[in-house]
């Protein structure tokens, strides 16, 4: 990533967003402000620092930027015994936040737990309890599948073809996925996967970040800047874009080193990256 | 792994395989000796410690010691230039050993290269030229599924269904694929491909090692002891013999705590969870 920091300035590309945790010490006020002098349009928020600085504040802050909120990280963690009302708390914490899509991490196994089948029966317990209540909201519940690294202590959601299993029995005004390029990049059958989820109408969220190694440990903070890995980003967006989704592209990047960085150079390089890489 | 360790001697189960890799720091005749004093009737080699104590040399106490070779680890990295040379010594090797099957880890991609389609038709061509030559030493190629952490730099056969469906234009005695837990436990359709590995009677080989969290740095060395995880590894064991399956089980550890232990130790701590955690 040091190597090529910045380049010239890069007017944001209208579909691009800002997920937060890509830019994850910038307060909430710079942050939006940021992207709004960047002319990024979209951010993507996550709850804690939304409630950290607010619930009512942040909505406000993020009108008056000009911008929307494309998704809200997270719900899901199914496995947590307060996880109903807990997910509820996100769907109304996304309505009020004006978010489409509320992202689910489904979470992993309970600890000393080896019922893998019954962790994934539980996340679909929970949509099907979940999916009207988010209906009401208008907001739409979005299944992340993980890369399989993730599955026992995450998310028991690993690929996409699982995902739309899930999403299945429900309307997709109230269930969707989320396509992420850094845990479905590996899949023999994403390309697949993603016009399935097309048809079927479920795409609620397209994610990007790149895949390098060596994973640091604990595997939770080696995603790579675009470019800097091996990914298709570029064939991805395609394909994504070829089942007629014309949403957000939210650029979601957990990387020590991107965090070290100020927000607005992250941000700077992100842009440049993304109108190199992705669009 | 710690607090556990031994228990009562195990008399070994004659299913039981120790892969080398697991007790990695083993001298090669304390290994084998080692293993035919606690009644172990099979063990998996690796190519480099064999060559290290010489193949013909290898050979010979392989036999002295009563013992025979469940597998020889490991053909593949498809992606050097020199893969189908080095290949065709492997199958050799094995056939010098009595080792009914070489084991394929298949390569990532080359540095640089975002081409995980071509990656995946040059472990397919790869195998064309190679499985003929297998046939006429009578060495099985097994094709490994690792786990999707491992795609970009060591193997980019991720799932059960891809390598089944690299081994098809072959016939089972000349390519088949590798059931190993750690590498598969995650995946929704694992037990669909085991049936379906039965069917087409391509099982070379059955590995167990079970998953722990967090991963180590790298993701190489984080097996878990069997017991220690997450994986049901009794429920991979019947679904495996469910297909007909009656060889061996191999124990393949990858971890420093293990590798910290004196050989005697480690092979006695894996006959005790074996016991317990397996059959």
């Amino acid at each position: 990533m040091a190597d090529r920091p910045g380049g010239p300035p890069v007017n944001a590309d209208p579909r691009f967003s800002l997920n937060q945790w890509t830019t994850r010490h910038w307060p909430m006020p710079d942050l939006l402000s940021g992207c709004a002098a960047k002319g990024v349009r979209g951010v993507g928020l996550w709850r804690e620092p939304v409630a950290e600085y607010g619930l009512a504040r942040t909505a406000k802050l993020v009108g008056d930027n000009g911008l929307t909120v494309t998704s809200l990280c997270r719900g899901g963690f199914f496995q947590q015994p307060d996880a109903i009302a807990d997910n509820k708390r996100a769907i109304e914490e996304a309505a009020a936040l004006g978010a489409p899509v509320l992202v689910l991490v489904s979470g992993g196994l309970p600890d000393g737990s080896r019922d893998i089948d019954g962790a994934r029966t539980r996340v679909a317990d929970a949509l099907a309890e979940l999916a009207p209540f988010a209906g009401q909201h208008n907001v739409q519940l979005a299944i992340e599948p993980l890369h399989p690294m993730y599955c026992s202590d995450r998310c028991v959601v690993s690929t996409l073809a699982q995902a739309l299993d899930l999403a299945s029995p429900h309307s997709p005004d109230e269930v969707g996925v989320v396509i992420d390029t850094y845990h479905l990049w590996w899949d023999p059958t994403a390309y697949d996967g993603i016009a399935r989820a097309g048809r079927e109408d479920r795409i609620a969220a397209f994610q990007v970040a790149d895949w390098t190694t060596p994973l640091p440990e604990g595997v939770l903070t080696g995603r790579g800047m675009l470019g800097d890995g091996c990914v298709e980003l570029r064939r991805f967006r395609q394909a994504v874009e070829a089942t007629g989704y014309t949403g957000p592209i939210e650029v979601e990047i957990f990387n020590e080193e991107l965090w070290a960085m100020p927000g607005a150079d992250a941000l700077s390089l992100t842009l440049s990256r993304f109108a190199e890489h992705v669009v």
